[in-house]
């Protein structure tokens, strides 16, 4: 039997990790029953979340585990939410997930979800911000959102977190190749992980001078080196992350950031909204069925037949 | 002065880059009159367009290099779109790009095209389906749409390909890096570039042992070896790639594609269109801002603001 949206919404509150799994389940897939346990969810309770990017190899999820235990030790509660591209040759990257799970299997301080980046209808970033209201329910102190790769889906999840840590590695090439996948403007923090490599010191300081040229508002984005495993500089890099949190509440900037992305999050659901009520309609609405078979078979443009069925839409709303 | 729309179109039409170029920027921009030259284009004809992707490093703009040549060699023309994540820092990737523009700069037959991954409202897929309208209307035979990053942004730009060419390198460790990037599932064609690599053979075994695993649709991908930088094995890539067109065409396939394509971009311009009117209405309209307004305090979670406009502006359009 399953349980109500109320009955889902209270084990959350209680602490139930299985329950906290099946709502996050529930709200990716969209369902009713889903939405109805988020709403019943304490409203103002947010865990602060920090996101964690860079390009593939950099030990982002070493480097995640790494401040994982230090904020166990310290006492407080962890939630990792993993977004990994979807293959359906593996079925996901699930397997990391996996690996994860045993390693924090006997802890109930942290909670790992991995999340998908494909099959949002609404955009990965909503899905991401209703995983952390979940997680926030369920008690988490803290929530660390890592991403595999620098794509925009994953830049857009980044870019939605109070704090973020791009993860750069030692080498010319590498540092470039963070400079070319456009998340070098995004960071609040950045470790250079690997730092145990001869080259670090080149690009600590080429990052240092890169971010320079930046604009500053306030905050000068510090440059901390980590070894992830064997847990170097990790204090570091957490310090560094509490001193930006300091910096945004001091600034109000905080605030000002999740209204940001809470509006993000409305246009997103929007566009989803939009998509589903147009596809809905094409299946007995003459009209839009027909604007859709002259785009489709390229006699109308894309723009002029998104018009058309916006004014449709309007009319039939009538 | 500027030219008129009618005047731009048929510049393009004779065979100038430089319109072109104009009109793809205009087109980039939203502007009005880019869409009127755009709608003024001969709407029959469509370039044939290879989608090329991959893993940072994997040598993806030197094979596109080589594939040029190869095509220039036979005689036909060629458009490359590169699209690159834009960096406030460096400007955007148009550096590599203005390189490329040099070697070319001589050729008459080549038109070369970087476009960011930011600041399409639409999505980057419609801005690079125009782009290759445009192409095809400046008398370009083959489009080729490299990417560089393997996010959902660039996933969703050569998914919307005629043919798809995902490029990897040896070493298991890469091998895997692609799989990750959940790219493996949307290739049409593989190449093993830097195939003369000590690991090679493995990557290749590995590569057509995952692909045996994957749905057929009466097609299996095949798996060549390219020295980009030696422009081995491009002529047999070039060839792979025509077969997979060869079979598209004979099997009604391509056009299927080019529907779901152009399907796709309506849908997208529906959003951004929905979007722009959510936020000039926001303006002036008391509902509209109040809905924004409770969504970005956090009262209102972002579904049932979503709803609420939707039903405020099928309302309004009365």
């Amino acid at each position: 039997m399953r349980a109500s949206p109320a009955d889902l919404a209270e084990q959350v509150r209680a602490g139930s990790h299985q329950a906290a799994a099946r709502l996050i389940s529930l709200l990716e897939d969209g369902d009713p029953e889903g939405l109805a346990a988020l709403r019943a969810l304490p409203p103002e309770r947010e865990a602060y979340t920090v996101g964690i990017t860079g390009p593939p190899g950099a030990g982002k999820s070493t480097l995640v585990d790494a401040l994982t235990r230090l904020v166990r030790a310290e006492g407080a509660t962890v939630g990792i939410i993993a977004v990994d591209p979807t293959s359906p040759f593996t079925g996901g990257a699930l397997l990391g997930d996996r690996i994860r799970m045993q390693e924090h299997s006997t802890d109930p301080g942290v909670f790992v979800r991995s999340m998908a980046t494909r099959g949002h209808l609404g955009g990965l970033a909503p899905a991401t911000i209703d995983a952390a209201r979940v997680l926030a329910a369920l008690g988490v102190d803290l929530v660390l959102v890592e991403t595999v790769g620098a794509g925009q889906a994953e830049v857009d999840v980044v870019t939605a977190a109070d704090t973020v840590v791009v993860v750069a590695v030692p080498g010319m090439g590498d540092a470039l190749q963070t400079l070319k996948a456009g998340i070098m403007e995004i960071g609040d923090v950045f470790a250079v992980n690997k730092a145990d490599r001869p080259d670090a010191d080149r690009t600590v300081v080429e990052l240092r001078m890169m971010l320079h040229l930046a604009p500053q508002e306030g905050w000068r984005p510090p440059v901390v080196r980590t070894v992830a495993t064997m847990g170097e500089g990790v204090a570091e890099l957490l310090a560094a992350v509490r001193q930006h949190r300091a910096h945004l509440e001091a600034s109000e900037a905080l605030e000002a950031r999740r209204r940001r992305r809470r509006r993000q999050a409305v246009l997103r659901a929007l566009e989803a909204r939009v998509q589903e009520a147009v596809l809905a309609r094409a299946r007995h609405d003459p009209v839009v069925a027909a604007v859709l078979e002259e785009a489709e078979r390229g006699v109308l443009d894309a723009r002029a037949a998104a018009d058309r069925l916006l004014q449709h839409l309007e009319r039939a709303g009538r």
